[in-house]
C-alpha cells in the first residue's frame, strides 16, 4: 500500500511521531540504556535524561517537577488518579457525567460496585454541556468526600469544560478535581497554576509523541502512594523501570507541540473550520454534535448522518479510497459498540456519526479530497 | 566520556537493546502508527503488528496467543497477578518469600494491610532455598484460597525454584501459581504447558529488547478482568492505547534471545564459570551467596566482601575506571536501602554484597578487566 498517498484524519485518536522526537529518542534506545536506578555511569545518563524531562515538563505546563509522574499512558494515570482517590484519600462520592473517556467510566463503574462510592451523574443538554449549578448542588452533599472527574474536553465532540470554574467550585468545596486532559495538553498552553486541578492527564501519542508512556500531575498538595507498587522509581508513586527513550520523547513531543501553538493551533483551527464550510455546503441534512465552535476543540469535527443517507459503510467506504476517519473514539472501535458519548446527549437518534481530527500536517487539500470522496457515499 | 570502552556487567538490571529488535520497532516508530483499535488501514497494521508478536510471542513459551497479555512491565504484570488473585480469584491467603522482588513484597504487604489477606512467608536456609515440604504443609491450610508467589529465578542470587515441582503442589491443593519469571524468560527455553503457572511475568529489557513494555501470561483456565480499565485493547484485559513498537519489539527480543539460546547460553555461563574461579583464585575472602552453581542462573554471581576488605566505595570506584556492577537490584538502588535479599539469608554478615550479570555480548577479556580492577580496590 502506497502510505503516502493516504489521508489521515484520525487524530485525536492517535498521531504520527514526530521525526525529531524519534531523533530525540534514538540516542536512548542506542547508548543510554541503562537501568535509571544503577548508579553507575550508564544509570546515571539514563536517570538524566528523564528527570530533564521532567524539568522540561513541568516548566511546560506551570508545575513543579515533583508534580509529574511517568506512568504508561493516559489510561493508567485516570486508573491511578481515581484508585488513589477513592483507596488513600477517603473520596467516598464520585461527580462525572456519562461521556467521559472508558478509562474514567470503567473505574469510577468499579469504584461504585467495589467500593461501594456513591457516583453522581450530572445530566447534560443536547449539546453535552453539564451544568454547573447542578455541580455546585451536588458538592454541597453531607458527609461526602467528593472527586470531581471531569474531561477537559471531550474526545468524541470537543466540548470544553470551564476548567477554572469547575476548579474554584471543587477548592470551595474541599472536594478533589480529576481533569482528564489528554486532548488538551499538548494543543493548549495549560499553566496547572494555583491549585488548578489535583490531577491532570498527559497521553503524548495525541500530539505527535510516543505511546506507552504517559504522565499524571499530581497536585503537591495530594499525598499518594503508588498504584503500581514495587521499585523506588518515580519517588516511590509508580514501580516499574521507568519507558526512558519514551519519556524523552515525551518531553521532545511537548516541547515541540507548544513552541508551535500559536501556528499550529491556527492552522488547524482554519483546517476544521474550511472542514465545517465544505461539509455543510455540500451535505445539508448532516447534524454537527457538540458546542462546534463555542468552547470546543480547535481539533476536531463530530457530525451525524441520518439513516436514509445510508452511512454505515462509510468509514470503510472511506478507507477503500485511502482516507482515515473515525465513528468515535478509537478506544471503543474495538468492541463494536457504537459511541456512548452521542447515544447519551441523542438517545434517539437516528443515524451513524463521525468524528473528523486534524493536525498541523494535514492540508486544506486534504479536505478538498475527503469532500470530493464523501460525494461518492452519502 | 567513550562509550565503547565501558564495560558493563549488570545484565540483570537491564540490557542493551538488540540492534535488530530497534530494526523491527522502527516501521511501527515511523510508518505504522495507526491505533490499533482504529478500523482503518493504519489502524489495522498497527493490530496486525500486535497479533503477530502475540503468536509468536505464545509459539515461543508455549502458550496459546489468548495467554498473552501485552502490558507496560513486569512490575505492572506483578500487580496485575496479585490484584486479581485477591479480588477476583478470592484468594485469601498468600504464600511467598522475603527475598522476591519489590514488585511482589509491596503488593503482597498491600494486600494483607488493606485487604486482610493472610501472608506465609517460607523459611529460608542460608543458601535462600526454600523448604518444599512447609510450602506443602502450608497448602493445606483449612479454609484458604491460595495464591503462591514465588519466582522462578531470583533476581539477586540466582537461585532457580523447582517450577515443575511447585506447579504439582498447587494443582494437588487448588490454589493459585504466580510464577516470577522476569529473569527467566528469554533465557531459558521455559514451555508453559500443562498448566505450569497461572501467572507468568515478562520483561524484554531484561534480554536485549524494549523497556516499557512486557507480558502477563495468564492461564486460559483463569478468568480475570482488567486492572487498568478503560478501552476494550487486549480483549478487555488491559485498557490503554497499546505500546505497539514495545509489543513488536518484545517478539523480536524473545524471538532472537530463544532461537540462540544454546549459544548464549554455553557462552555465558563459560563467562560465570571463568569469572568466579577468577574472583575465588584472586581473593579468598569472598563469599559467594546462593546456590552458585547447582540450580542457579548462568546469568549472574552475587558474592560479598568482608567489613575488614573496605568494600563499600567499590562500584563507584569500579566506575570510575569504565566497569558497571551493582549491589543488586537496580529497583532498590534508587532507594538507598542495602540488598533486602541478603539481609534476610545473611542477617548478621558484617559487609558489602555485589552482583555481577552478564550477557552473551561480554567477553572473557572483560573479566580479565573487572578482575585486574578489582585487585587495586579490595
Amino acid at each position: 500500500m502506497n502510505t503516502t498517498s493516504r489521508i489521515y484524519l484520525d487524530n485525536a485518536a492517535t498521531t504520527p511521531l514526530d521525526p525529531e522526537v524519534l531523533d530525540a529518542m534514538l540516542p536512548y534506545l542506542k547508548d543510554h540504556f541503562g537501568n535509571p536506578s544503577s548508579i553507575y555511569s550508564y544509570g546515571r545518563e539514563a536517570k538524566m535524561g528523564i528527570e530533564k524531562a521532567r524539568k522540561q515538563v513541568a516548566q511546560l505546563v506551570g508545575c513543579t517537577p515533583n508534580e509529574i509522574v511517568f506512568t504508561s499512558g493516559g489510561t493508567e494515570s485516570i486508573n491511578t488518579a481515581i484508585y488513589t482517590s477513592v483507596n488513600y484519600l477517603n473520596c467516598n462520592h464520585i461527580i462525572t457525567t456519562k461521556i467521559e473517556h472508558h478509562a474514567t467510566l470503567h473505574s469510577v463503574q468499579y469504584c461504585e460496585q467495589k467500593e461501594h462510592i456513591k457516583v453522581s451523574y450530572l445530566h447534560l443538554n443536547e449539546l453535552g454541556q453539564i451544568n454547573y449549578d447542578e455541580l455546585e448542588t451536588l458538592l454541597k452533599l453531607p458527609n461526602t468526600k467528593t472527586l470531581v472527574c471531569l474531561m477537559h474536553a471531550n474526545n468524541e465532540i470537543g466540548n470544553l469544560l470551564k476548567i477554572k470554574k469547575v476548579s474554584e467550585l471543587v477548592q470551595a468545596y474541599n472536594a478533589y478535581f480529576l481533569c482528564d486532559t489528554v486532548q488538551t495538553i499538548g494543543h493548549y498552553p495549560i499553566q496547572f497554576t494555583d491549585h488548578l486541578v489535583d490531577f491532570a492527564i498527559c497521553a503524548p501519542h495525541k500530539f505527535h509523541g510516543p505511546k506507552g508512556v504517559g504522565f499524571l500531575l499530581v497536585n503537591n498538595r495530594v499525598n499518594f502512594p503508588a498504584f503500581i507498587q514495587g521499585g523506588a522509581q518515580e519517588r516511590n508513586h509508580r514501580g516499574g523501570t521507568e519507558n526512558v527513550y519514551g519519556i524523552v520523547g515525551l518531553a521532545k513531543a511537548l516541547e515541540k507541540a507548544l513552541n508551535n501553538y500559536e501556528s499550529y493551533s491556527a492552522h488547524v483551527l482554519e483546517l476544521k473550520t474550511y472542514c465545517y464550510q465544505e461539509l455543510k455546503q455540500n451535505f445539508e441534512f448532516l447534524h454537527f454534535n457538540g458546542t462546534l465552535f463555542e468552547n470546543n476543540l480547535y481539533t476536531l469535527l463530530n457530525f451525524s448522518v441520518p439513516d436514509e443517507h445510508k452511512a454505515e459503510l462509510l468509514i470503510y467506504n472511506l478507507d477503500m479510497n485511502q482516507i482515515c476517519i473515525s465513528s468515535g473514539s478509537a478506544c471503543s472501535s474495538g468492541s463494536s459498540i457504537g459511541s456512548h458519548v452521542i447515544a447519551e446527549i441523542k438517545p434517539s437518534y437516528k443515524g451513524h456519526h463521525f468524528r473528523i481530527s486534524f493536525s498541523h500536517l494535514n492540508t486544506k487539500s486534504e479536505i478538498d479530497s475527503l469532500i470530493t470522496t464523501l460525494k461518492k457515499f452519502i
